[in-house]
């Protein structure tokens, strides 16, 4: 980490003492700032994503705006399944669609196991951010996990019941478990290269993981997580696992691995954190919605988060799911002061 | 119970030893029956609700059909909000959707805290529908809980993130608690009113309460259901609670009250029992997707839910939330026989 001038986070991530306790935002490169709709007004996502440029210049927009201690690269989580094989558009205030959804085994026998290369424009986009970024604080990589993106290739888009998703899952399970290997494969490898563009910790976002029961998880999602952070153990950078609605899913995905869980705001942190152990870091989890409260509730509700890290190594102060469009922008800022002025030791 | 011929499903809300282990399912009146179709093809669902002919006879449409142990009286949830001063219409493929949503403390003001008897229509319904059932099975009557009604009555319809009631409670929490507290008296008279036309146990519906924190639902929510609990309590009737996504909020929920707590697929059935104690009874809680299952894989479900029971008094079988649309009727068969044939004492 030679010439990393803020490394709280990846303390944090290691469970070292931190002077204040290191905060960032999923999505904290999103529609709520002003500099990212001027982009936007002129690029579509995709054109953003696969512009190294653009996608390290929205990456470093919150950086330059607030004094986070991190930046996470600008790109989605379905980026990988387009050189697989399934096409992927976005549709204004619809989100992903997916014309050729994944829906049986032939299908599945289809899907490219790609070894990266096309996704090089996500490397480039971390070098160029890094660059920018000249050691102010660390980049983080990320990929969606193979049940998440699962979900999107079976559904052709986002979901409320996962009854495609899970219809495959019970009726063809040998089917299932290839397809959740392929994507596991990928993801891995998609990962890793985005450490060695210069990712100093990669996250793994199982967003919608939380549909499942822990029966369901344990037999057909756990391996193939497994899989991922076993493949990147020896890459030596913090890996963290998130996703949304886990309460009783915690113990689980600790299990299938990570240095670091995320968990969101419908568990009391000091609850999740007894669940994984003391022995892993935690990170969240404050509503995205309480960013639209008055300042009095977001600070009571800061301290409240804070309060229950109880001033351990290891905690890392993040939302529990990404920043919603409409956020004003001064409470994402009087957060992260918040963060720092209330957590100093 | 004078004159009941089945009252396995009230002996296990009171925790009392049973033959095999009742079975109910939340929207067993739906859409996945033809019988059903064949009344909606001609009748709005707003007018099956206030035809109490209409919907005495959707309420035994699953009783004729499967041997359950319990019916549910057809309605919705969202009825008193109509008498109160909300306009509500349901939209094809779009659900309910109210065009003067509550968003400010006037709109609050305005609400009629209504007697019940702009409802009678449900009581009636409720008295044919215990004709027409003839003590075959007990009758349940339902109410939407207060938070998941504010949410319907605030964004409008159904919601996402909702951001707008988080918004409302957190801005202006004097008008939320006077909000929750008129839902929460119309509520308590409606629930009573249908306990008197014959319903011989209720359930209050928090389908959407798994969207908070437990700080916000202990502050916001808790004390207005506590209310309703404590209303009902002299009626000497069963009461269910339920709610989805509650994982983190059981034991609040159970402090809320009610004699028996619905938990949905998202935690262990055993977990649940032991986090809300067993001196409650317990209802739930396969995932209504593992309906679309093969058999066997359903069979194993089943068994497993059972054995995490482990025959112990005060479990009744349920989903964890209502019946899908398309689910195939002769899996709603199996799982009935199934719990009874596998909960044999």
């Amino acid at each position: 980490m030679a010439g990393l001038m803020n490394d709280r986070f990846l303390k944090a991530c290691r469970r070292e003492a931190v002077d204040c306790t290191p905060v960032w935002f999923m999505r904290q490169a999103g529609r709520y700032m002003q500099e990212y709709q001027a982009v936007r007004a002129k690029h579509s996502i995709l054109e953003v994503c696969k512009t190294p440029e653009l996608a390290a210049q929205v990456t470093l927009q919150p950086i330059e705006r607030f004094p986070l201690d991190a930046a996470i690269i600008f790109a989605d989580i379905l980026l990988p399944l387009e050189p697989m094989g399934i096409s992927l558009e976005f549709v204004e205030s619809e989100g992903p669609v997916i014309r050729n959804p994944v829906r049986d085994r032939a299908s599945v026998e289809h899907l490219r196991v790609i070894d990266g290369d096309e996704l090089n424009y996500v490397g480039e986009a971390i070098r160029l951010a890094c660059g920018a970024l000249a050691g102010r604080v660390p980049l983080i990589g990320f990929a969606g996990a193979p049940f998440t993106l699962a979900s999107y290739a079976i559904e052709g888009g986002g979901s409320r019941h996962y009854l495609e998703t899970k219809q495959f899952m019970y009726r063809d399970p040998e089917a299932w478990h290839r397809l959740m290997d392929k994507l596991a494969r990928v993801v891995t490898g998609y990962l890793r290269r985005q450490i060695r563009a210069g990712a100093q910790a990669v996250q793994l976002f199982d967003s919608w993981v939380g549909c499942l029961s822990p029966g369901d998880y344990a037999e057909y999602v756990l391996p193939h997580v497994q899989l991922i952070f076993d493949g990147l153990k020896r890459e030596q950078v913090p890996l963290i696992h998130f996703g949304t609605g886990t309460a009783a899913l915690l113990r689980l995905m600790r299990e299938a691995g990570g240095d670091v869980i995320g968990v969101d705001w419908r568990v009391p942190l000091d609850e999740a954190w007894e669940m994984i152990g003391h022995d892993v870091a935690i990170q969240g989890n404050l509503d995205p919605v309480a960013l639209f409260a008055p300042l009095h509730e977001i600070e009571r509700r800061v301290e409240d988060i804070l309060r229950r890290a109880a001033g351990r190594p290891g905690h890392i102060f993040n939302l529990g799911h990404g920043i919603l469009p409409n956020t004003p922008v001064e409470r994402v800022a009087a957060v992260v002061d918040l963060v720092h002025k209330l957590s100093q030791r």
